[in-house]
């Protein structure tokens, strides 16, 4: 296949070069963004007196008429275009002739690849940013209407306190609002303009890069085209900010499947977003959560896959970077399908509240009450907890809960404990009342925390 | 939308968790095994009578019309099928009515899948093997051209000590029959049948799971079917052996980018297997070996996708494994060209032997041999290598090699070197006669081993 | 520091470059086979003629007294001195001297490495071997005494069907015996002799290669030296052995963790493989599934560690290859201790039976056992399917489980339900008896097929 | 062994366990913080009254005689303290006796963990933001020194344009200012106090967040406790960073290796910062670049071990995070040794400008000017692009570079060339003048762009 780039050549590249070199299947993804960045490139272009204003307005109604024709599904997509750029190039030069090979004056593939991708990763850290303020707010909605319900706390999945459901809710606000800064911060860091960095080195034509800079909504230009052109930094961020993110989801879910069991029965979920057997007539399956649990793997092996791919490259471009892409377009899609659809599954789940507070009848949720209450009567926290150990030992033995002792019995253990003992659940729950506790009172702080920072970052 | 498994459910599952669950959009890559694995399922059946002999030759004829309806593109894939398993047996269900109702007894959509995914794996094995195959075939032809061609062998990418391309060459005929045999290995180890298993515990119905072991070509049946659904060890393997042979593949890559460069001029790859730049006209890219290098990234990332997804999943089948199938079809379908086109590249390069020879001329290649000299008569190696490193220091100082040293000169750092010293290129490399070592007689001892190899395992 | 190959330095190595490049403070590890490596040498040295067998005796007796004085603690380690194979020697020459000079005629480091590094790993790859099978017999042992023990089987961790605790426990056999068999067969893959090959292309010494491999117990010597000296197969493949062995451990923890909570009660850990809280004196945390499911990562991220270093490394040896050794080392350490407290952890822990059993009066565990009936009565399975599903909603609808609705109600659903109809948990465990399956007949092969395995096996 | 927390255990824990158990042996690295963390919370007790400011001032005392302890090497570490929180307070017990025991009022293990690691690594933020900034000041004076030393500037590895050495090191002071920003926002984000988060929900005692906060530096406490004491997004967070700065490294350490093989012989490393070979008295070898490289394996390899940890783990704390803190330690002393050696080695090697210049004239460097050239004469890019190719073809054909054509000679290639081309090299560099392009004026604006940046973030 003769190319355009093929002037020095004798002979044509090999069939199966063609399809393995060739980025358009996957790279088409960034056809506005390269629409965009030619309509920029053109319009400096012409300020510039490098090309003409008519010619710059030719270029700009064909690649308008490019865009339409691709949108439309009209567009003729050839594999041996080898990427985005050179099948739009080669079209526009198809529909407006010679003034269509202007275009490239003064650019390379290497900044149009750099640009393009980069404002493909920048939109769309935007766009989890949104996604993420959405779900926060449904944890948030959640955690208003349970307030008072109260369920076991765990450590090591072991039943360790009385806690509202409530709070455990604002604990996932709490995660997912780093992953908010996370993008919104990668965002700032990277909102900088590679176009007219050329192959590695400039251009001698008197392009204006602030001019670009502006059109096309960064903050300035990059400050060394040599680092620029092959900087894949603003996508190693996204892949690595959107592994935290599913692997907070993946903590979520495995949540929601323990919930879900017929053991815990805390939550039931939506037969919406719930899938049965082919063969077990009775199941009701958490495939949701299951699938985002299983979906971080991706997130994992994308973040991977760029971080090898970029180790050891020589400056500048390497064809190395072009593997860079799809796993990006990868994590991409599955993670934001992911938060929408944990977003919905949480909306519609039931919540048992009935069942949560009979799990904390089971376990001597109030034992660091009790121990709490011996270090107020002066005893050291150290001997404290070994008394209330006696104590769950005692209620074990007697198959009650810590709460159930009689007076007797616990004076039995310890008389220093007296009539003013009180191992309720809601007690214990409301008397952890330190900044960021459990207490009815301070997860309505946490909730108004939480819907200020909602409020206040809502143009993003 | 209402789903064959829908009985017990009151609502249809939500759109998005249609779009989010599917499997059909890759796993129809399955379309193969999946017929064949229900066309020696309904065999069976006939065979131990639970379906007539009647029923399993209509279901049987329904399938293979469905499989020409998928080879011919005229098969109407529906997402809301969710995987190719439904797709097919709907399809068979309105070809040929309830009968077709009756394939789907005694086994579950989990033992499909298991199958299914398996034989594709199982045959992509030996895909790998035959490739390798070829491969070091090349590696052996161009060794039996190249016995006499001299390079430098490096360490650390210093000139160490002469050796023969034919042997650099088989360095990697040696490193890929490793990677042959792990496929064949794992072919071996994992050529059980999982067919039989039901959703997890096995089935109430007189099956026969020796019979489609027979039938679909397995060397015995799984032992414990609960292990048996949610197995992917078989997955993983296949990830893990592409991984290795990426990684051997990004190291001959590594060369061929390195002896391309105008610095080594080593070689010149064909123009059939280069690519140009579209600024730079006298530029001429290994694109091939540099994308090579770069899909190792997605070799590494697809295996710890997978690796994620399996950990601290109980048993049995987690809807969480359904992540399993697009990184394994990825590094397959990427590694299987990647070894082709290398393949190609090795064979249509030229070999600048002139080029090689003169580099052997600089970094004072026969230094070692000036100490082994010295320990033949007697000195000590730590010694021996003490003086050489004087003389070399001596030919830097007099800005010539360690070779182009006279007699005189290297008799003033140490008289007991005579005239019997020879430290010729050709001398060095053919006294290098040890086993498995780059003499002319050790490499022709080799090509034997490989072709003998070859000859060997042609069956695979 | 001026070092044994400072011959042409002019200036000694930065203070900081000798820690930053040193290996000796975790190769030391490699002690023994070195000193086995070197003693084989010198043998062959001797029997070669290259050495007199006075000389070889001295060295001998020289390395023996080294190893002495490591294991008791007299050894001075140096960081100066490198690695474990400068130290060795420096001390050698100490203790001998000029003899000891001798010793690392016709080899390289680079050699020395590779064979010691390598015969560390395949004695690995036995001790695991050993240690799975270990495994494996508890297992055995826990099923032998269970086979009639019944929990619901599960999928998407939701109940499904009944099964006995003796066919889950031997699924994790299954599993851990594919472990078992990946050990052995990369121990014969990679049991080659790389002494011999010097520095990169081999030595014009008339060394024995067959010599050395018979003296250190490898079966064959390495065909090709170049790629000897850099191969790290062996190294990546315990690293993914390991892995998968993890895995595997880990899904088995996550299993225990779950039956300890106070929601499932299925077993109770031993005290003494248990942990309290500092805080919460009624805990009883299962720490050693958490840690073993924890250290999944560290096995990964060694893996992915060293798949990192060898991607793209030009032949033959390179320094970043001295980063094998560590991720190897505590791969190793953390996976063989795992496996240990596991085994120990599983011995000692106790079932709780009822609890078991009770779980499966809920979730319709023998709702497929109704569909299965009915497809016995001649309905297509899909339609079975559903009839099912509509009875599975009427028992839910009158808060009991599906095995306890009267015949009128199921009759009221489909009359073709009648008296021979039993859905009990024992009758519907039995009737799963195909291959591989849940019955006790089926659980009894699979048992004696396990214990037949150990013994065949019982040498390694 | 019996613990602290064993009042309700009958039997003590395995000897195994503790080995298993305790991360004594790796987190005494946190002994400071852990101190520093004790003192700052029992000045809060005795503020809010809780306990004694007696009580307070004797604990104090305690601990700062515990560090020094530590520091002279007197203190007595123990395996079965199981780690270095329950280390020192039994120390602290020891020392003053029962008061010790109040210490551990109103906090768990759990927060103790939070607050120390976070710090630990807090403080590394910063560390390595220094570090990083005083190898941007290298790059920086290399710079400065080079700005009129041409090389060729390469795409894939091949000869592209002439660029100043100047510039290809701004390249890496533009990368690294990106990990600088990286660590100092990481920083910022998650300088938030854990203390008094307690085991998983607060504390019922009137303790005092904001006085912690303040004492121990951070900006404010956290606002969810169940989050925090699981939360370790600060410590993956500087995993991938490091990851990032270790890829940068491995660029720059590629392009040193690279550098100095015989080949390209641009630079000549250091007699201090390179090594010899035991075998080839000839060698220097570049194994501090290499090491470098071959480190970023352990930088990815840890950051997959720590996402692989946390993937899927409920709230609120698990033993599995516990394998948290060896991949951070591991990662951060390999980094920080890293990039001070890189730093040393840039500082110490000697720049081959000759053959760097040399070097240029191979590659026809200036081929780009010929058809930019073309372009200004109103040819069409893509037209001047073919013209070049064949000026090109001709160049090759005559054994000549590009720049060596005669007039006559590129006339008959295409008239339009006239007398006034220029295709020296300097000539081609300087013409590149747009913003971060290579010509000397934009090279001095981004020396003093990075001087500017150095000096404004003097303070960190």
């Amino acid at each position: 296949m003769m190319k355009l780039w093929g002037g020095r050549f004798s002979k044509g590249t090999a069939k199966i070069l063609d399809e393995f070199n060739a980025s358009i299947p996957f790279d088409k993804e960034l056809y506005i963004e390269d629409i965009e960045g030619s309509i920029a490139h053109s319009k400096m272009l012409a300020k510039q007196g490098i090309i003409s204003k008519d010619e710059a307005k030719k270029i700009q109604e064909g690649l308008l008429k490019i865009k339409e024709e691709i949108e439309s599904g009209n567009f003729k997509w050839d594999i041996s275009d080898e990427d985005i750029h050179m099948a739009i190039e080669k079209r526009l030069i198809e529909l407006i002739g010679d003034t269509g090979k202007k275009l490239h004056t003064a650019r390379s593939r290497n900044d149009q690849v750099a640009v393009d991708f980069r404002r493909w990763v920048l939109k769309r850290n935007l766009e989890f940013a949104k996604k993420i303020k959405e779900l926060i707010e449904v944890f948030v909605n959640i955690a208003k209407e349970n307030k008072t319900t109260i369920l076991p706390g765990m450590t090591h999945l072991q039943h360790a306190q009385p806690i509202s459901f409530a709070y455990h809710m604002l604990a996932y606000a709490s995660m997912f609002k780093r992953d908010y800064e996370r993008f919104i911060e990668s965002y700032k860091r990277n909102n900088k303009n590679p176009l007219g960095c050329a192959a590695l080195a400039g251009t001698p034509h008197p392009i204006d890069r602030f001019k670009t800079t502006k059109e096309l909504g960064f903050d300035e230009p990059t400050i060394n085209c040599l680092d620029t052109v092959s900087d894949r930094d603003f996508a190693l961020e996204i892949l690595f900010n959107i592994s935290m993110l599913m692997m907070h989801a993946s903590r979520i879910s495995e949540e929601l499947i323990l919930w879900s069991t017929s053991e815990f029965s805390f939550i039931t979920l939506s037969d919406e977003y719930s899938t049965g057997s082919s063969i077990m007539p009775q199941k009701k399956n958490p495939d949701v959560p299951e699938l985002i649990r299983g979906k971080t793997g991706r997130a994992y092996g994308n973040l991977v896959t760029l971080l090898t791919v970029m180790k050891g490259l020589p400056l500048a471009y390497n064809k190395d970077t072009q593997e860079d892409k799809e796993p990006v377009f990868d994590s991409v899609k599955h993670a934001l399908i992911s938060i929408e659809i944990l977003k919905e599954t949480l909306k519609t789940m039931q919540i048992n509240k009935e069942n949560m507070y009979k799990a904390c009848k089971k376990g001597h949720l109030t034992a660091t009450d009790l121990a709490d209450y011996l270090v107020k009567k002066g005893i050291p926290f150290r001997e404290a907890h070994h008394i209330t150990g006696r104590a769950v030992a005692l209620a074990e033995s007697k198959g009650v809960d810590l709460s159930e002792l009689t007076l007797d019995e616990l004076k039995s253990i310890d008389n220093r404990i007296e009539e003013d003992i009180d191992l309720s659940l809601e007690t214990s729950m409301n008397s952890r009342n330190s900044y960021g506790a459990t207490s009815l009172k301070k997860v309505e702080e946490q909730i108004e925390y939480f819907e200020e920072f909602l409020k206040e970052n809502n143009e993003n």
